[in-house]
């Protein structure tokens, strides 16, 4: 893995913001990252500025596994470090010798953060090895590993619960992760029992009795998650764990924006690099795009409704100063106070859009107004192009193209028709036929696919192949689907998302429907489209 | 409107607990409650055990003046009374020649919230009056409110914010709402901006500063609403205003449920009936219902993901002592414990499940063996069974059946067809036809419908409803996809949660295939015949 400056700068080492979103928070219901998925969530993360990624348990998850072989060949982190997350040693054998330890080892990440139980009752119900031995399998562990030349950060699971029952136990294991050499002990709320002013209570005495690093894990089972870890920084704690918009298991974790948010509004830390903080709604949504999560409009910081006001009584004070009726200036992570519209449509940030993408609608204030009123009325009827830029580009090009200018397709469709046969041998057959105009023939073709989109995107190629010869390059590489509740008293409507790639670059296109294929249908050709203009510009 | 008991009892006045869910919660985008709607919601409020819910704003707003005109009518409320929301009088007239006050007394509720602003710049840069007349506003419309027999509460809109910048002003407020003859001063937390821990200071100050009896009312913008409600009661408040699932303007108020789960889980506080904390799950999803918004389902206590556990590193601990994994039992909220069934999970955790779905597999370990295995084996093909109750079952079914018992669909397929047509006039076409056996019969049906499944599934209903009465009653709820990367290129396979409803029960199935609408098929299937069985077990 290449990184352009060390570890922990720009900010040094004095606080460390630490995701979990690609372990802890996998662990909710229905996520199941791939590895792509990982790295993808991983860049996000590090362009947000995130000191530490926890990218998973290698060796025990073969994904995970791959996640840290790809990620040191493909991965060039400019803010983050990656973690490996992994368990202390078996009872009775050498850490050298135990092929879990091995295995976190072997993922090269700089960094790995060892899980070790610290509440009596865990170590001698669950682990079922006594006090001494729960101990040294810490101490062994963390000076094996820290030998080896890692640095170790020790999660001390069902920590509060574990002090409340027995204080002595659970400061035996933070004391034996101090001796092995942990830079930093986590103090972890695993059952997400507690509450912030008890907390902080703990979380002071323990520094005071211990002299060691603390850092702060929380769960939301009492939905203080993000109070109970800001109420640990302001008790001393110096490394906080959390994970994108508090995914994980249960009621969730800590969410990273609403505790980044506190953290650099309320509390005036710099704990992200310049530019970070107004990254955050942005990243926030793009993650749950890779989760396939739909964004919570209520989320605090950068749901999109966060700072939308409805309040009559409010409406018109709110011209006079709108500050005086929000907590912070949304734009200080990146949000928008207006409704119902997406960080995306306002006209700056999509001006600012379309210089990223390479066109300029700064000189050009009618196209950029227009532009901003389909990008509305677009997202209104589900369109979302926060994570598909290639047909946002089309979007704008089309608005500042002149007549005869390219953003026009290479090709135009005249039907198609797809059948799909459960036959009664249980054979299930797809078959899409296509009619087309391309390079001045009228083109038909048919072609089968494992199913209807692929069957499409087959007799789609077949049909254009011999006149758009750059064709062969483009792959079909991700596809997702995300079916959307209509308003009331009207259907669904399914987006799709597909990512392609000619090999060298990789761009994402959306289509929306009622009708998942023509959804897909919209996507694929703006796939298509996308590509022709990069070669029209060579 | 008629009570059982007088206000308060049987938990008496010592502390209230107030919902707001039918006036501030209603500030929420995409809300907007019936008559009807309201009168619902009252009711499970009562129910639940609530003491004070607030009914809305009579006078200003039609809706509200008619809910309280029927609720004097037709709510027979046995914990709770109903609270009118308004405003102090205007500047410069007296209050009982204020429409707007007037209004509140024609409401007829024993108890009106009046809100007055207590920050200085409001008072100056909104209401354009001095800090003297902003005080006599609220002397003068409180005592005539509780001389014309009423009980008045004052909520202080923009409390905290106004306290740091000018606590003077927002203290004399606070004493003229005391000196008129409040009988609780509500801190509002308007801009949502607080954090706990100074949150509490601020709360004890002002307990000792005004020797009053204090509120709170908090919002969730730093997603800290919950925390700092309990925050303030550990700081002396004794009325916490809270509205249902926390729905609410911006990120939302501070979440009735979570708060009261707190309060009685965690600082051991009476505050509902007993019996009522038990009943926090259900109402917490009737509420969502009749608010038309899905359940969060990680929502901390009452969500349906709350206590559900998918780690396989503790799922066989838990089985030895659930409590140990749990921060509370989940009985206590009316919640269950769900085990999530994962490639990671293993026999002890499919045992669990078995259970909780009425599946005896501890006395069949051969069947239990098999289970785990094809468990096994479709998670490694794609299936995920966390999420599809309803399909597990089935499997599970099939393994402790003996030759002849149910588990059998009451219907087979022969073959289906799709067509999907986009025609040259830019029309979409869906349509679908099955052959099936069905009552010894073998049907043939042909349907449109808005996209490949939807034509299926239509098809399929006009095949079958002849044959099986209750078909009637099923309707596909909520449709979900995921397409499952593979190894790059075409390996992908689609998996579809299908979640029905038979205005009873809602269930989930699950079907993967490479084929997007045949894997919607085996999913639609499944749903079928999970509920044949629920009709052949009555």
């Amino acid at each position: 893995m290449t990184r352009t400056e060390p570890a922990g700068t720009p900010l040094g080492d004095d606080f460390h913001l630490y995701d979990t979103t690609l372990r802890d928070g996998a662990q909710r219901e229905g996520i199941s990252y791939s590895v792509a998925d990982k790295l993808a969530v991983a860049r996000l993360l590090d362009e947000l500025g995130v000191g530490f990624i926890e990218g998973g348990w290698p060796g025990a998850m073969p994904k995970d596994t791959e996640f840290f072989a790809r990620a040191a060949a493909e991965l060039p982190l400019k803010h983050a470090v990656l973690v490996a997350f992994g368990s202390t040693r078996r009872p009775g054998v050498k850490a050298a010798e135990d092929p879990q330890v091995r295995a976190l080892l072997d993922a090269q990440a700089p960094v790995v953060t060892l899980v070790a139980k610290s509440d009596v009752r865990h170590i001698e119900r669950a682990l079922r090895v006594d006090v001494d031995e729960a101990c040294a399998m810490v101490e062994d562990t963390v000076s094996f590993l820290v030998g080896a030349g890692r640095r170790v950060f020790l999660d001390a699971e069902h920590f509060f619960d574990g002090y409340a029952h027995d204080p002595g136990t659970a400061l035996k294991v933070l004391d034996a992760a101090g001796r092995g050499g942990a830079d930093v002990v986590v103090l972890c709320d695993t059952n997400g029992g507690q509450l912030p002013l008890q907390l902080a209570d703990t979380v002071r005495e323990v520094a005071d009795r211990t002299g060691l690093r603390l850092g702060i894990h929380c769960q939301d089972d009492t939905s203080c998650a993000v109070a109970n870890t800001i109420a640990a920084v302001q008790a001393g704690a110096t490394h906080v764990q959390c994970t994108a918009n508090g995914y994980g298991e249960r009621a969730g974790n800590a969410d990273l924006f609403a505790v980044t948010g506190n953290l650099v509004a309320k509390l005036g830390m710099d704990v992200l690099p310049t530019g970070g903080a107004a990254e955050l709604s942005r990243v926030s949504h793009a993650l749950a795009e890779i989760a396939n999560i739909a964004p919570d409009t209520h989320q605090a910081y950068v749901g999109a409704s966060a700072f939308a006001h409805k309040a009559g009584l409010h409406a018109s004070a709110i011209k006079v100063d709108p500050l005086l009726y929000n907590h912070i200036d949304p734009a200080l992570v990146g949000n928008d106070m207006r409704v119902l519209v997406t960080e995306m449509a306002g006209r700056a940030s999509l001006e600012l859009k379309g210089r990223e993408l390479g066109v300029d609608l700064a000189s050009r204030p009618d196209a950029l107004t227009s532009a901003v009123s389909k990008v509305k009325s677009l997202e209104a009827d589900g369109w979302s192009f926060e994570a598909a830029d290639a047909s946002l580009e089309l979007l704008l090009r089309k608005e500042v193209a002149g007549p005869g200018e390219p953003a026009e397709p290479p090709f135009t469709l005249e039907s198609y028709r797809v059948v799909l046969d459960h036959r009664a041998d249980g054979e299930v057959i797809s078959e899409a036929t296509v009619k087309v105009h391309v390079g001045g023939e009228r083109v038909i073709a048919t072609a089968e696919g494992n199913g209807p989109v692929n069957a499409l995107d087959a007799a789609l190629r077949k049909a254009l192949v011999p006149h758009l010869s750059w064709l062969d390059t483009v792959e079909l590489s991700d596809y997702k689907v995300r079916i959307l509740a209509g308003h009331p008293g009207t259907d669904a409507v399914t987006r799709v998302l597909v990512e392609s790639s000619d090999g060298e670059r990789e761009w994402t296109t959306v289509g929306v429907h009622a009708n998942i294929v023509e959804a897909s249908w919209l996507a694929l050709c703006d796939a298509l489209v996308h590509k022709s203009l990069r070669v029209a510009a060579r």
